[in-house]
């Protein structure tokens, strides 16, 4: 029986990721911290396991015990504009956590560790980004990914681990965190209608990103282990399209039904116009389906109705809090 | 009064930049926890403080008693071929250390922060490297430093912090710790000789570096904070000149005056031929003194004759032993 470790399977991508390996079949055990998931996102037939990549007793237990075929590695701290802020958690989470689980997958002989990067690698200016494109990342949570990526090559080389890194974009859909004020602008917009409140865009609203729905993505990370030739290899995956956050406002507006009051904050320092190629996954994935952004906005929200609007959580822990953009700080 | 902090100030580079530092006038606060240096090469007239760059506790205090003007900061753990094996250790020495650091030179407004990085982040098959190339490091040695150049390049950005960054390369000469057995061919080799035991080449000798003598790259990183066209800028130093391992064994040779016994050793998985252009560095600093090999390997020769052979450390926490090259098992 094939075992496979999800670490981040309470979390949004992860806990799809852990729904669709359970239907290839796999033996899924979820490790996961709770700090962004919640437990109730853990499919039914997996073996939970309560806690942090950061542990590395834990860690060691838990490769010891089950004898992983595959890991899924999605935990993360996944606050990109955050990140400047508190580089130091960042860095300890994103990085030094995936390193004691490449240890583990080097030592206990996994077959193939997936990792879900980010478009956050390229940097500014490389659009459309292609994997061909050198990353320069700049910010601490895209060079964090970038040094997994790195790394990941170097084990690679030297021990034979074999990997497949995906750099999704802009993922939406249900279980996402929508009560998360640092990121994923379709759920903070869901929440600020939940409560009447005004929709908050940094600047003016004209950058663009292509929103990808869930389901475009993780069946593709799931499946992954079963290609050969994706092994060892990047994947851009996620829509073509993209919109502008003006537009994005406009469909949500749209589904719950009401005229959107917006208030304009000042600009963050980020990417303006970000979207990727994704002919490489198409050709080794076969697969082409998109599901259009009103299709994909209206289950979401369907789900969201039902759970609910959340209160926001504050990141308590901020290392520097000059510069912190307006609604941010504590 | 300018106030200038050198980490890994009893280390090999540091203790040199130290004692430049003070010719300049600076006060000079020398924070080193003495895994790789030696407190006999801490400058008499610096102040001395044994600790290390994880000590987010003492570095606070540190930066809040003496308002430090500049950070030039050198302390890693350095060996780029045991980066392999000990990459959890690498990573939280030299990124999430040096991190500590930007942090607190943010918030306390230093001036400039100088780091060390190295040749390492430019990865095999960019020779001669230029500072214009995108470096794409392979071990986790060279992924470490060049997280920490992006994250500068991200401080500088977001919070206005001034770096310079110098990528030195195969620097040799007097305080150089001779007892290293993973790093320093030059160290290596004067030690097996004063042990008379053969010198140990990985592979067949034919790989090329270029070996800069500690004169002509201390001073530079010393002044360098007086240059404003400097800041915020990448710098190659070193040789110019490749000499093969072969032939760095006839010299080293001459100067101990004896006929040298070699032994092969299985190749090691390394970049075969390194050298850099240094052409930038020249145009800023207007510098191009370079001691030729034979003297300054005589002058590290009769300070290395003077202090001893040392007895190799073993590194003791390895975090993965397969593949490990020979000689370097516990």
């Amino acid at each position: 029986m094939i075992t496979s470790l999800i670490t981040g399977g309470a979390g949004f991508i992860g806990s799809h990721v852990a729904k669709h390996c359970i239907s290839l079949g796999h033996r899924v055990v979820v490790l996961d911290d709770l700090s962004g998931g919640f437990i109730d996102h853990v499919p039914t037939d997996a073996i939970f396991i309560n806690g942090s990549i950061s542990d590395e007793v834990l860690l060691k237990e838990l490769f010891e015990k089950y004898n992983f075929d595959y890991v899924y590695h999605l935990a993360a701290y996944a606050a990109e504009g955050l990140s400047h802020f508190i580089r130091k958690f960042n860095y300890n989470n994103n990085l030094i956590g995936s390193v004691n689980l490449i240890n583990l997958s080097v030592l206990y002989e996994v077959k193939c560790f997936v990792f879900t990067s980010s478009i956050a690698v390229y940097g500014a200016g490389q659009v459309p980004m292609s994997e061909e494109m050198i990353p320069q990342p700049e910010d601490p949570y895209g060079i964090a990914k970038y040094a997994v990526e790195l790394d990941l090559k170097a084990a690679r080389h030297l021990f034979g681990l074999n990997y497949i890194i995906f750099r999704p974009h802009n993922v939406y859909g249900e279980n996402q965190n929508i009560g998360d004020k640092y990121r994923n602008v379709i759920g903070i917009f869901m929440n600020q209608i939940m409560q009447n409140k005004p929709l908050t865009i940094f600047g003016d609203g004209e950058q663009t990103r292509a929103f990808s729905y869930i389901d475009d993505i993780a069946p593709i990370i799931a499946h992954s282990v079963n290609f050969p030739k994706a092994y060892n290899e990047i994947f851009n995956i996620g829509a073509d399209k993209p919109y502008t956050i003006n537009e994005l406002v406009d469909v949500i507006a749209a589904e719950f039904g009401i005229t959107p009051k917006v208030i304009h904050l000042p600009a963050r320092k980020e990417v303006v116009h970000a979207h990727s190629d994704h002919s490489k996954a198409r050709k080794i994935f076969g697969t082409n389906i998109h599901v259009p952004l009103d299709e994909g906005i209206h289950k979401m929200a369907t789900w969201a109705r039902k759970v609910g609007a959340r209160q926001s959580q504050k990141f308590n822990n901020l290392e520097i809090e000059k510069n912190l953009p307006e609604g941010w700080s504590n």
